[in-house]
């Protein structure tokens, strides 16, 4: 309560409190009144409080997420598709172009991060693209040439998805269905994928808070799927070096927080392709179950993205550069 | 080009930049090359020409967004509605409570808003929430109760609209489709409201760059749709007294870069009632054209955003404190 | 404390709780377990308490600075200086160059921001600048200019110092001391003016929390100076458009929260001269008690700030604008 | 140049830039006209030419810092005191407590972190604190303290100086000297530091840009100490679960722009003792020179930043888990 809030304020928070089912214990303390409400209601917001006379603030003490919650479940939760675990002892890398530009390009892509020890292929069908007048993407036909390039090398496809009623068409191709940064709190789309039985790669948004993102995740989780693989890709900072700021400390942060698997994205997280190598091995050392990287066979083409793209060839240099990173941390490439 | 590329990278690039249609000049400087780009490719992005290997970085020129520039039309957009304007020189004032409770709530605050000078209502009924445990609006019913109140009292009704599916619904009841700060680059909602010709509130990301928001608005007016009324409603920083905030500058430069209409949201941009006043009148006199303000007939019972909520009486007061501010800089309310 | 937190580590910090002097009382809730602390000692830190095993986090109720706040005095504080006021009915512009170039340049902007009607003549004499290779400042030769120019309009002197040991120099000239945003956590310069008898004007710094800038002012008055004057000045943010985010609405939670005078500066707060009138509307129409301007004979010859500064010309105009703004908000100019 | 700039305007700029010894070369596009200017002039601040009238903005081609770019130095420095290299093959550890508290603490900590195979002691006399009611360090007493820990130990000497007349007496007892983050932007400290021939350990400050960065170190480098070691130490984000942003992603970045060393503060970086190992990790895959670690005897009793010490069994448990991390990127430990 304020320093100035009247006797009748505080009884009436305090029948307040009691309405809704909590118990109220008054504090009396030498320059302020706090009430403390015991018991969990935490699908009520701060704000719901907080709108009452005299009231100064409202401290949350429990997290509002629960499914997601580490407390609601210990161990680590692992990520099974064909081919790949998520979230398991194995470092697991997800490789491949922003986009999906041609059966050429992709079939090519993916035979190199095969071979270099990749367990899962990335390409977007669907792009979401700041400036509408840019290259969108290929759509059906570009998650055809993903599940031919699955069907030849064995990697797992994961693509976005951008909308509810994209969703029984992406699933009709993809492994994992892979929501962006800007569709983070995109709820109807969150419900949507929560409603499949497919794994879902949930991209934090580059202003979202830790709590914010677990809160998407519990959309997803709260409809029944529990595949969640958490992406972190970097935030929107005043820095301008890179094109996002990597914040390589929610990693372990997370890793007290959830169950749920966390990977990181150093190509956009940096935006510069020499960038990736060392983000890469930051990531793991720090604890990452994962990594999702962009190579193109030619980043100086790429119809998006080139600047942050590495190499088939770099990329083949970086895996082997990557096993004793996670072997010094306790984990097999 | 880098410090130290090579001749070849420089013929190569100058090749590159002039197979694509734009005439390269080659600026020797003392520590650095320059190649000039002369010009209109906007479409191409910076990261097209930065992945090129001896390219230290591309500045881009020219703006990428086209119709929503100031160049492209120097006069002011105004939006018309029914009973109301929006970028004329009268300030236009939406309000109402956040979301629809009850016909009764919408009614009330409907008339009281009137009363004291507003053109038109606000009200959710899809809402998008951070938490999937709680209300998420009371979706076609909500929709109904606000026709019920355009009809008795004649406000516009503004209400927001989550996904391209709901676009079709909420057109049949909305005078404004009200695109939220989570959806600003939810681009096939966008494409979806611009092939609709009802005028678009389209609320800034919380981490949008004004770049970044002009080219959220330009997916709507390249599907045709020329009614588009700018947001702000606070930004993302690391200040947390406010719950986002309020960059009243990004007006008068706005205003400097596009014709379309600004108004500003002091309910979402402060998360606290005690703030709306003030910043209300801030937005005015820094040139705002409108204001979208939460009025709820009990802020403390309200179930969604209470403490940044005011009551119709605050609000009638704020509408007769407004008049002489509006005055003050050459307005009307 | 902690779900997992042991009943000897409660116990345990029951008992430090209470060996500081404070209460200890022991809430039972349903999934955690909190200690509530009853007693006034702010001057211990979050951290002290959190650092013990099995808490989870500790949560600060009253507000760690005293004689700033608004309940140590709850009627707002002006400062007097010769033929000026900041804090009362009439708002206080001070206006003049980023930086004493000359004996003529300063005398000139002098006469001309008195003839439009500000109280106080600022001007740097030395000056904090990011890069080592440009103009640092006239040093006391500047502060002679000031002198002179104060002798001749009775515009009181606003003059940056930057170090504890330029102090008693700074002194000998100035009415207020101004200390730059770089060095609002310049502890032993905030001790130093605070031994001095003079005003002075603290500028937030551009990461600073609100209450780690009331923080600052508190270092100010515990040493025994009374008189300071809060500056917003612009905070970093993700925004790059203007080169600082000016958050009015700081204004009016400020005035909650303390009783000292804030005045704004748009110059700094935008680094655009086209932004300086809109914006200075704004910072009267939400509250702030003064302004900060700069205003310089020939912008483009500038030796600094030239982007930001106003002529005299466009500065008297802003002046007779501001009057009804004032007007609308119940102040002066 | 705007799109709408005249003739004459255009011409007036192309004489400017000339009359400072810049050849410039104009450049007519379809949009908008750009004057190129040719030659070295770094020292203009970008503001300079942003001032004229016509101009729409200045883009520099060439970084303000000169001694600290790996352009004017390509090889890496290496930064030498008694027993220990900073920015060589070993990755150098410095540790020690927040705050020298009493010469058995220090003592103490100083074997513990030494026989952990620390090579430097870090220890605060002079503390910037950010309440002035708090602790606020040792002064002279806490140098003698950290000397007798050199003499016992041979661990050299890292401490804060924070104010240009209290460098001698640190001189005095310090190997290293440290500029706070708060202090990064402190030029008449930067410059007192630069006049001394002792290595400077520059933090960044929080919300500090790269540039900004490197152009503190500049500072110091311009007054001829040519030993400096640069701190990431976490930036102020909009993220509160950590109590700053610890930004890896710049370790690789200054490695690109300058041939200092870069050390990494993972205790201030996270402000949680938990996240101190996984972010130590990190540091060093990232190509971190070194690290400098809060270790306190016991944490829980520490007068500052408990939270974020670890204790001097923990300190030697994560040396043992860095070694492999180091030897997977090629460095020792």
């Amino acid at each position: 309560m304020k320093a100035g809030a009247t006797k009748q304020q505080i009884r009436h928070m305090v029948e307040r409190v009691e309405s809704v089912g909590l118990k109220a214990i008054l504090l009396e303390g030498t320059n302020r009144n706090v009430i403390a409400c015991i018991g969990d209601k935490r699908h009520i917001p701060e704000d719901f409080w907080a709108a009452a006379p005299g009231v100064e603030r409202a401290v949350p003490i429990l997290a509002p997420y629960k499914i997601a919650s580490r407390e609601a479940k210990a161990t680590s939760t692992e990520i099974r598709m064909d081919g790949a675990v998520i979230g398991g002892k194995k470092v697991a890398v997800i490789a491949g172009p922003c986009t999906v530009e041609s059966r050429e390009q992709i079939l090519a892509t993916a035979r190199a991060v095969k071979a270099a020890g990749a367990c899962a292929l990335r390409g977007g069908a669907f792009k979401p693209r700041t400036n509408p007048y840019t290259f969108q993407g290929l759509m059906e036909e570009g998650l055809e040439y993903l599940a031919l390039a699955r069907e030849e090398t064995g990697l797992a496809v994961v693509t976005e998805v951008m909308c509810p009623e994209d969703v029984p068409l992406v699933c009709k191709y993809a492994d994992v269905l892979q929501v962006g940064a800007r569709n983070m709190q995109n709820f109807p789309l969150l419900k949507a994928v929560g409603e499949t039985r497919k794994p879902v790669l949930l991209k934090r948004g580059l202003a979202a808070t830790l709590e914010e993102f677990l809160l998407a995740a519990e959309y997803v989780l709260s409809e029944g799927n529990q595949q969640v693989i958490l992406c972190e890709r970097g935030i929107r900072t005043f820095e301008t070096y890179t094109r996002f700021t990597l914040a390589l400390s929610i990693v372990p942060q997370l890793k007290e927080m959830t169950h749920l698997p966390i990977i990181v994205d150093p190509s956009h997280g940096t935006g510069k392709s020499s960038l990736v190598g060392p983000m890469s091995k930051g990531a793991i050392a720090v604890g990452a179950d994962g990594l999702i990287i962009e190579v193109h066979p030619e980043p100086e083409r790429a119809l998006l993205d080139g600047a942050q793209s590495i190499t088939p060839a770099e990329f083949g240099t970086l895996m082997k550069e990557l096993a004793p990173v996670a072997a010094a941390v306790g984990r097999d490439m």
